[in-house]
């Protein structure tokens, strides 16, 4: 075969994007859950393109889809180059699938190059939470980080995860087997970066030095609910009231506070009626930071303030924390190794957190990991209209190359 | 028959009010909503005392059950007395409904002081607005006010305002004909207070002087949902933030205002999901003052704000204007026959106004009217816990006695 360019393999890996958008659950949206019909599709077209690699392609019983590539002059482990299937509800082409059609160019390039290297693809089945509440499931599975305990979670339609594995033709008794074994290198996730970092610096692309730490608190303020035309002011215990006071307050510490974000983004207001003053708000807290002791701090003085609110208003305060997950960082050789392949490859070397979390996370905790974020323009993720730029892809793909190289030059 | 005392009629009236609760929609709480099977129920009930103090009793077309009483040395026109007999979801027991069943005691009174005063008595249908999301139905009927275009209007079920007459056995043709005619000497209304002034300044009764006006909007703010990871805190627009702060701005100036009260009690958040900025927040605004000039001017200086703190955070701002309803003074002369009748009947005499909108302020248009608030133990009411206190419910027939009296002085 006559070697591809750059630009005309990123224009293969957009093209197979766009087209595995389709695959859907919803008719003229992206929405593509966890071993729902349209992910038997999407196997089905990545299995082709696998095999057309020459790749010995499985499903593990996680549902992640799994390619295997073992070069005739392979003398080393193999490197794992992935990212996830799955989609938010009304999502872009991008967010995932990129990560997994440009493995494919990757492999290709890597056979190109006659490079001693085996590479497995991973295919992830669930990376977004959306089905069953809780994120990550096929690179748990592949990372020997699942809890069989989950099998029980309920999809909204009350199907358990271990109904919903066994109706995709899956054994869930075979997870545990899913688990990457030693003779693993490393793994590496392109993934969008979902954020307007990039974009605003006009860079196309950066290795990922962290995935930064989350604390998510439920905060429940209980007033009183009374009469909104016939309670003075000076009577009153509006709960509302006192969570916007805080939400604003969370807002300014974070813009005081560098490299912090704080976020409320969900409210619930009983009786939530416009002539009603409200008798309680519950409100989510998602704090994120590099630094896990920046975040901790952070974390502690909101949840003060909220109680100084609270007192100051004779308002209840409930504080609930959802998660406490610490940074994770990349492997400083692998993202040295993604630097250097950046500078050679022509490119600025940029480094940043993630502020998103990514299997990459995941698979950080059983093998040396890095990650490459591609440009988001306009930062827009989650999100038809969610996008990329053919030459960043095509950068993106000049980093691969080297990265590629740079590893084999390790195993050989 | 002998005279029964105050405190035995106050009793009657608290144990009528305790024995309609029960009549309900739901089983263990108190939901009655404008022409539901309970509120047949309490048409027979409260017919079945109505025929017991010689009235004439019949239903309007918009459900209002009716009993008059003329006095065989009548020589005047009639004085109407009553209130609403539905009720808010899980309602307490006495809100409406204690101005029926005192209703029925003046007339008995009327009856036994031989007072030469006709008395029509009307258990409004509707008041609360829950079935149809438009209140006063039963006094805009009775006021010959009633938009046949309000037949159109569709409850949860979608069961239209026009069926709902029909299945009631009425016929939605006769509104018209429910109206009051000129032979109305005025209206006269007893209502718990629903707030906590009374309660606080220890009185157990006030005539209310004027029932404020309202304006009530909704501001949908717009910014940009995004990833609450990804996004730093200077490229947001937050659309709950600015919602907060101005929700904090509204609590501020209604306390810095004298006679004010202004409340947002509803907000809706797009998306609504603990990891994404708000894109969107829809909020309330409701605003009542007794003077309809410093309701408008605080009306549009809350505006103003919103405006500013849109255009600073950079957020799209939609206001729409819900309702805008002026105050409705109460008659002077029945009023100060109310401040009389108080004086009379040994206690201090307080005018207030009413935040909150009633019967009377749809009669008001009509005839002159009087309303007589009671006082509400802890300012508790739509909410099971309402209650009244036996002692303020015999002051109050003390103080309507005296009114009678000097209404049929008036008619004599």
């Amino acid at each position: 075969m006559s070697a591809r360019t750059l630009p005309e393999r990123a224009q293969r890996a957009i093209a197979e994007c766009r087209r595995i958008a389709v695959l859907s659950e919803e008719p003229d949206r992206t929405t593509r859950r966890f071993l729902t019909p349209p992910m038997r599709e999407v196997h089905a077209l990545l299995r082709g393109r696998m095999e057309a690699v020459g790749m010995k392609v499985s499903v593990d019983a996680a549902g992640n889809l799994r390619g295997f590539w073992q070069p005739p002059n392979a003398t080393g482990k193999r490197l794992i180059i992935g990212s996830h299937i799955d989609t938010v509800p009304n999502a872009g082409a991008f967010d995932g699938i990129l990560g997994v059609t440009l493995a494919l160019e990757c492999a290709e390039i890597a056979q190109e190059l006659k490079l001693p290297l085996p590479i497995e693809i991973i295919a992830f089945s669930e990376e977004e939470g959306v089905r069953f509440g809780v994120p990550f499931i096929g690179s748990r599975a592949a990372a020997g980080r699942f809890d069989p305990a989950l099998l029980m979670l309920k999809d909204a339609d009350g199907v358990t995860l271990e109904g919903a594995i066994r109706a995709f033709g899956l054994d869930p008794g075979e997870i545990e087997k899913a688990a990457i074994d030693a003779g693993t290198l490393g793994f590496f996730e392109v993934h969008i970066e979902q954020g307007p970092v990039l974009d605003a610096k006009d860079l196309q692309v950066a290795a990922v030095t962290i995935i930064v730490g989350q604390s998510r608190h439920t905060l429940t303020w209980t007033g009183h609910a009374n009469h909104a035309g016939t309670m003075p002011m000076h009577l009153r215990r509006d709960a509302l009231a006192g969570a916007a006071e805080w939400i604003v307050a969370v807002e300014s510490l974070a813009q005081r506070t560098e490299g912090l974000v704080a976020t409320v983004g969900h409210i619930v207001v009983e009786p939530n009626a416009g002539n009603v003053i409200a008798g309680a708000a519950r409100v989510s807290l998602d704090v994120r930071h590099a630094d896990d002791a920046a975040r901790k701090s952070a974390v502690e003085a909101l949840l003060a303030q909220a109680q100084a609110i609270a007192h100051r208003r004779n308002l209840a305060l409930q504080c609930a924390r959802q998660m406490d997950q610490q940074a994770v960082p990349m492997d400083e050789r692998l993202t040295a190794f993604l630097a250097e392949a950046s500078e050679a490859a022509g490119l600025p070397v940029k480094r940043m957190p993630s502020g998103a979390g990514h299997d990459a996370m995941v698979m950080a905790a059983r093998v040396p990991t890095a990650m490459l974020f591609l440009r988001s323009p306009g930062g827009i993720s989650h999100h038809p209209n969610e996008t990329v730029l053919e030459e960043d892809v095509a950068a993106a793909l000049g980093v691969c190359r080297k990265f590629l190289e740079r590893l084999a030059a390790e195993v050989r």
